[in-house]
């Protein structure tokens, strides 16, 4: 049984690896066009960054073993042919053929099972002047050398794309001592990843380090002389003396397109839930392939380094005769900004209310641990759930406190198609080091239960900040205390302590509509609670409190 | 509508709570024999430790307002009496005896429903001179005032008991200047919560605190004049100025066992999916009352401050007129140790091999997020599965790293029942600064999966070492590089590196049982999928490698 491999990454690496302990007969070649190979490029913000100082590091295996093709051979029992690129793929006759670039030679490959295992590489858009010197993309250890060398303190960078690895890459130049601006097209930071008010949050952090951040900025090209000087946007130039194009992945499809295997919807390779392309025998996985997601069931491309470790032990022990699925994934993706982590797992407001849900949100922050414990840091919530039958369907977390714990328990969560009935009952770990008795997750469920059976009524930010600027007829009720009241507040708010309110019902008209809030609004609520108690007929309260008021403030 | 509550801590003040938002109009009263309420007795040790500097920051809300019966009154609309302690329970006339210390009156409440929420209490076993000063216990404030008083720098505390409290309290002692002894009777810390291999990780650790840790040690009595000044043991004398009695709880029944209601085998009150206790209208949360444990179905007693705020939410609904089911838990505990963390959810082997389990287990050590990334810490997970189905049990975890996120997943997985195979493909966060691309869990499960499929075969670091002391005649094969086994090695080990193992097949005989390990041993299991290929017939690999080898190493 011979199984090539087109691909010696994460997946392509993984795929082989796995085969050969599958099926130890079996003969296993993997063919990669580049020199260096099972390399962490999710590591390389951290490299240029000089958090990580060498970047053997980022191809070492823990204890330091280089995994080059000698690796491969001795320890994997797998050949490994680097420098040669795949450029023909003959299904019928299963061969491969393949250009080595050194050599200018071309050779073909016979195989029994074939595994594609191309991945992706970064968007590069047609923009004026795109190839100018000094305008790099993050995905090669040859990117992040040449990143790395061009990280000048005092220089000016400007990185296009606020996506992830955009804004990881911010945060490596800007440690670097560079004066960094990130443009976006769209209209927030992390579009797709974070609603727009959870972006805010984030956005409000970042400019705290200095970067500028220029949203809605739409680039048309770039000037320079022999190098890039200027990024053109529709917003003005900005000076740069390195650009980094972060815009999107597109999945390494040309091999298998040109081959006539069938391509997606989202432009990457179809594959059935064993990894089976449209071709017997012909495997793919990581992110050259789609996956499907487990909350929509629709079929997506998510190229992200742990799915594609998944995928290759999928693929290579199918290929090797064994039978594994890959059920899909839930759509997790998190990340570090400076001192601020954020993630999402699941679906976003948008992407839900987009795929047809009737949704119900829940905004809740809170100390992610015992708020007496020194160490307790805020993170901000945001549940997206299904009305129908109270299923969550995606969270949002956002702040320097431990978000990546709460995205992945929702993550498992939403996997089992939890509700918030079951969400607010898990048994998570308590102890104040770790959580509070409540633990943010279950805080945000209960306040989603007491909303999907009509206890709670909340009102979004945005709708509270749209009524302000229609200059509508409300109250906006502060219920916090004065001196917190005093330090900061909404422009417009009525102040009645909580702890006065029940005291003084009278000072307030009991038909008029009322929007209560506080720091997170929990005392929002109980203030609704109260109001409606006492024969308030249009009380509701303000999702997240002055915590996740996108707008400005008072103070 | 008259709802009563008796206890004003985390179960009790929230029913009461959630009861008066439920039913606005019910009045609620809340009955406490002590005169702090609503504290978090958790915290307790972190106040000692002076972690916690002001004892009002356990008894007051995230935004610092006191949680008293004068906030009970004006915030949640609830009556609350201190220093009054239920004496009698008369159900058929649906009446409640207070007993007031300071006035000693006796007095009758009436109720339409009642809550218990009486708590729990420190076990104090009836050892020689048990009352002499100086013994205290870690659950009032009372204590924890008297405790932080007593925490002298320089001298000696005998900490009885090494459980969860009894860890915190060691550490928090520690902190304090005392030089601390800990007694167990057990023969390892955290019994009940880990099994005895992660046990060690612990004690290890906690040794390097220069805490002295006595296990297998039974505590006969004290002797002093006018104060304690030693702890008698089967193991001799312990000097100690101040005794810390934390040997476990017992859950306050005394109230509802005298008017006959029924108690489980626990010890606890005994009560249905809603809270209901035997008699109508009465309904119980908290540390008082049973819970059903997810994973057997059976009722336990798990006395825990997130157990009873979910209790005292469900039973403040259904007192009220609503309702609402507590569903139980999974068994989740968790306690940081000085620079440990260590958890547990579900069964540990121990306890499902008592239940009756077909029982896998897996030990797999590795660093919490990319090994590249600085911060990474250790973590040692063990995972129990049943060997029926793939189905997780349960999970233990131990090291300075992110323990807390991998047990509330797991303890999520456990709640849904999920199979190895699940969680080998849970979409988990990933960034190198939150976790590998193969987070710690999915890696676990993969070893799970290839355990319970025949293609791993372990063997625990227990038995090797019973081999060891028994002679037997095998090889205990040393995987690692050169380098790694200079630095520490298991006495008699063979070294053959997994990069040349396969050039060196003929140096090892092939019918002679052989055990591989390396540093978490996943190259243990390679070797053995190397030698198994081989035609080798006896070959299996050490669960966990050298990182979570319990006993002696060289160096």
């Amino acid at each position: 049984m011979k199984i090539v491999v087109i691909g010696a990454n994460a997946a392509g690496a993984k795929a082989a690896a796995k085969a050969k302990r599958i099926n130890p007969k079996a003969g296993i070649t993997v063919i990669d066009q580049g020199s260096f190979i099972s390399y962490g490029a999710c590591g390389i913000p951290y490299f240029v960054a000089d958090t990580v100082r060498d970047e053997k590091e980022l191809m070492s295996t823990p204890v330091g073993v280089v995994r080059d093709p000698a690796f491969f051979r001795k320890v994997k029992g797998v050949e490994v042919i680097t420098e040669t690129k795949a450029v023909a793929l003959d299904w019928r006759n299963k061969k491969v053929e393949l250009w080595t670039a050194e050599s200018g030679t071309t050779s073909f490959l016979d195989y029994d099972r074939l595994i594609l295992a191309t991945g992706s590489s970064p968007l590069v858009p047609p923009l004026e002047q795109c190839e100018l010197p000094g305008i790099l993309t993050v995905k090669s250890m040859e990117d992040a050398t040449l990143l790395k060398q061009q990280a000048i303190s005092g220089k000016r960078a400007c990185v296009i794309g606020a996506g992830l690895i955009g804004l990881e890459t911010v945060e490596a130049l800007a440690l670097r001592g560079m004066q960094v601006t990130v443009v976006e097209m769209c209209d927030q930071v992390l579009p797709g990843v974070l609603d727009e008010e959870m972006a805010t949050l984030l956005e409000r952090h970042i400019r705290t380090h200095g970067v500028q951040v220029m949203t809605s900025c739409r680039v048309s090209g770039f000037a320079g002389t022999g190098h890039v000087e200027k990024v053109m946007t529709d917003r003005g130039e900005i000076t740069a003396d390195l650009v980094v194009l972060a815009v999107g992945a597109k999945p390494n499809v040309s091999l298998a397109r040109d081959a006539g295997l069938r391509i997606g919807e989202s432009g990457a390779i179809a594959v059935d839930d064993r990894l089976r392309t449209s071709v017997p025998d012909i495997y793919a996985c990581g992110d050259c392939c789609e996956t499907t997601s487990l909350v929509t069931g629709k079929s997506m491309h998510v190229p992200l380094g742990s799915t594609a470790n998944k995928q290759g032990r999928v693929a290579g022990i199918n290929a090797a005769g064994g039978d594994a699925v890959f059920a899909g994934v839930v759509g997790t993706t998190i990340v570090k900004v400076f001192e601020f982590n954020a993630g999402k797992t699941g679906l976003t407001e948008l992407a839900a209310r987009a795929a047809g849900y009737d949704v119900e949100t829940v905004l809740s922050p809170a100390p992610d641990r015992a708020h007496f414990y020194p160490e307790a840091k805020p993170i901000a919530l945001k549940l997206v759930a299904d009305r129908k039958d109270g299923r969550l369907l995606g969270l949002q977390a956002v702040g320097p406190g431990a978000v990546d714990k709460r995205i992945d328990v929702a993550a498992t969560a939403i996997t089992f198609r939890a509700t918030a009935e079951q969400i607010s009952q898990l048994d998570l770990g308590y102890a104040p080091p770790f959580a509070a008795a409540m633990d943010n997750l279950i805080v945000a469920a209960d306040i989603l239960k007491n909303k999907l059976s009509g206890h709670a009524r909340g009102v979004s930010p945005r709708e509270v900040r749209e009524k302000m600027e229609a200059e509508e007829d409300f109250i906006l009720l502060d219920v916090r205390s004065p001196g917190e009241h005093e330090a900061t507040r909404i422009a417009g708010a009525k102040l009645v302590p909580l702890g006065v309110l029940r005291e003084k019902l009278d000072s307030l008209p009991k038909d008029k509509e009322i929007i209560a809030f506080c720091k997170i609004s929990l005392r929002g609520y109980e203030a609704q609670k109260i109001l409606d108690a006492a024969g308030f007929t249009n009380v509701r309260f303000m999702d997240g409190g002055i915590l996740t008021w996108p707008y400005e403030l008072e103070s």
